[in-house]
């Protein structure tokens, strides 16, 4: 937990922006869930506890069954849990009391887990305004009907005031993204160890997944370690490394503080990339970097996006792949068949920061909408980059054959791609690389204290080290 | 999945059973709702897919989204999801179709995910009996809701039929269990060894949950491991192993086709027992061996239990820390105060099995019923042993100044209970020793190959030697 002083701001600053919402005395509750062990098998068997991010933000308080009430035109903040019972001293061991739980971050007032459920309803008899945000869990959305609260009826203004300030991280977020890059660092070089023709894939991952337990909460997200990396989100390790393939890694580590890291890394299994392989990682190495050189107050990300999608057409038009202007095949979404993704995302205290609270909110400016077409439209974060954004550079080349079949099939693309010589690309597989960049006053940086190998070279002699 | 004969053949058995609750025509459907994706953060950041084990039982599909029917009179059987689309080829690679997947556990009918609401609220519509089971997550229930169910009013029924065929395992299934606990075997053989003085108990823990992972699907419940063994269930790693503690292990992994080992070990932090430990250890150890040489089919375990606190008070009447009359001790609930938990409960697609379908219906005969106080009161496994029973075999013997306070205070047991003597324990721990037992035609089998050190001289033995 960060020192209380951090918190009582944070609420503080929350308060202030909401205030511009409505006039005094009509500015209502804004109600906090905390989260809940969420069941594996049954109520007992708990996947291990993850406190809700917003929650975190504002309360900082890593336990189960908790909830708070900030009354926006008073200020006033309760806390609501129940203290332990002997049967809990028992099974889970002595606790601080909840007044002085909560008082470790700044909340005077604190009251039985009951009487949360009696004020929202109280509020709401009095016609009050109930600002919540939107739930991220089926508890949280059980929860909000138990209160005759219609989930889906968030509040816009609370969601705003919030993403405003969780998307510029301060100082002490930044230190904790800095840790969690390192245990991420050391996570994918454990991995990276492991790529070895012959390795199962189940062993490697799961080394990787141990490392994060032993140094942090655990993986920032279900690791992804794959010889197929042109399915973007495949989260099955049942293979065994094959000679002459791509094994691609995106994979993260939470810390104890629950702040991630992201990072992807795409290696020759064996040891070696092969022409064809290098010809098209050196493409996408070079968007890394020029997305990194591009990053910096005042621009937007979204152009980023398509800077890198030129840079990327450039290179597989030198390969043949494409062919035609560069800007044409920008305009026209080719792009959007090799990397079907967008640039990047934010993150915080969620690897997507804030994703439960609304991506377009989270990642567009109100003056930006986002574009319907393949690649770009999946971009999470299109916005203007301000200091104290963390965000996600990983541009990626894949060949997924049942796009490209679709693609040619449906005729789209025609005047540009050379669906001949992709042919010979059906079995290549995909290549992503992946940073996480802070956005400084005047430039960036990359988190964490070293940074993974990315140029080919320097890969084939980490791998030949290993 | 196994082969979809066992499927077949285990539906076939479900029915049959059902039978006997309502004349022919009034028998009506019974659904089932398999797990989504359980979001840790928000809906695309979820937990490691779990599928609900009762649907693991009847479907032995390990993918989300999917729900089933079975019309109990006519015998027809659906299964409901739905096909993938482009977008989810690009996200999660190509999958075979629905249909595919429906016949490869023998179920030949299969239609989209949303027709399944439709067919139970057609059923329920003409006044057919709807037959459910609890629902164990916060999904399921808000499902049942959806489909205007009370999730309260799960079917009896059913609920007893499930456990009724649950309870004894097939073959197949054993064989499972014993690959479980080879996997827990060696998960806990890689913990022993790093329970060296100096070390994090974070980094051991973590070891042994990445060993999982690497192994199957990953712990079977949140790792134990403390030198607080006093406390039963605490989660929390954040120690560093110092000299002359117990560090308690109880863990477990539950291999890729979700079948669980649950083990537990406690083992001397400086790799010797001191005199005051070993006592207790020993009194732990028979109590342990004991439980095993009376388990086989007929007797009820809620016996072996009350065996065991025997065997727990006489070890601890000859270390004076209480005195009198075994038989009266027993009665009077003494061992309560030393173990509060039961001996054990029955393992099986769950660790804790069924647990989510009721832990009296699961673990007691109709004839038995739950005793009101603390350690037997606590026993989750009573019935009369038959073979193809798993359960765990787990006495303990723990120090808890905070029950030890109450009772003294209270004057509860002052005639059986030399307080003054406890205060010398005050600081010792808890000790648990746990193994997996399976009940045979004539007898008891501890599941796994091997058996993890358990007799104190074995123990040092093995610290040395790791």
């Amino acid at each position: 937990m960060f020192d209380k002083g951090i918190y009582i701001r944070r609420r503080a600053t929350l308060i202030e922006r909401m205030a511009s919402c409505a006039p005094e005395g009509k500015r209502g509750i804004a109600i906090f869930i905390g989260n809940a062990d969420a069941p594996a098998q049954y109520r007992d068997n708990a996947y291990a506890f993850r406190q809700d991010s917003t929650w975190l933000y504002y309360f900082g308080i890593d336990l189960q069954g908790y909830a708070a009430i900030i009354d926006l035109d008073s200020a006033g903040q309760t806390i609501y849990a129940d203290d332990v019972d002997i049967d809990d001293v028992i099974w889970s061991g002595p606790q601080p009391s909840v007044r002085s739980i909560a008082e470790s971050v700044g909340v005077p007032c604190s009251a039985p887990a009951a009487a949360f459920d009696e004020a929202v309803r109280a509020a709401a008899a009095k016609g009050r305004e109930v600002h919540f945000i939107p739930p991220s869990r089926y508890y949280n959305t059980l929860r909000l009907r138990n209160l005759s609260l219609d989930p889906s009826k968030s509040s816009l203004s609370l969601v705003k005031a919030i993403i405003s300030m969780r998307l510029v991280k301060e100082d002490v977020e930044i230190e904790q993204m800095d840790d969690a890059c390192d245990i991420g660092y050391r996570m994918h070089s454990l991995g990276r160890s492991l790529v070895k023709v012959g390795a199962r894939e189940q062993d490697i991952a799961g080394a990787m997944d141990g490392y994060t337990i032993q140094k942090g909460w655990g993986v920032s997200f279900p690791t992804i370690l794959t010889q197929h990396g042109e399915t973007l989100h495949l989260h099955g390790h049942t293979g065994i490394v094959v000679p002459g393939r791509l094994m691609l890694i995106d994979a993260g580590a939470e810390n104890n503080m629950h702040y991630p890291s992201d990072f992807t890394r795409t290696y020759p299994t064996g040891g070696k990339f092969t022409k064809k392989q290098r010809d098209i990682y050196e493409i996408v190495c070079r968007a890394n970097e020029a997305a990194f050189s591009l990053t910096k107050p005042g621009v937007a990300y979204r152009d980023v996006h398509l800077a890198v999608e030129k840079i990327l057409l450039e290179g597989l038009r030198d390969l043949g792949l494409v062919r035609g202007n560069l800007d044409d095949m920008v305009d026209c979404g080719i792009c959007g068949m090799f990397m079907p993704h967008g640039l990047g995302h934010n993150i915080g205290l969620d690897v997507h920061d804030m994703e439960d609270l609304g991506e377009n909110l989270v990642g567009y400016d109100p003056d930006q909408k986002r574009a319907p077409r393949m690649g770009l439209g999946s971009l999470r974060m299109a916005r203007r980059l301000v200091p104290g954004n963390v965000i996600s550079d990983e541009p990626g080349i894949y060949f997924i054959p049942a796009l490209i079949g679709k693609w040619k099939e449906e005729g789209t693309g025609r005047d540009f791609v050379n669906y001949a010589a992709l042919e010979d690309y059906y079995d290549f597989g995909g290549i992503r690389l992946e940073d996480d960049v802070l956005v400084t006053a005047d430039g960036a940086r990359r988190l964490g204290h070293e940074r993974l190998p990315i140029f080919p070279d320097d890969v084939e002699a980490a791998m030949a080290a290993d």
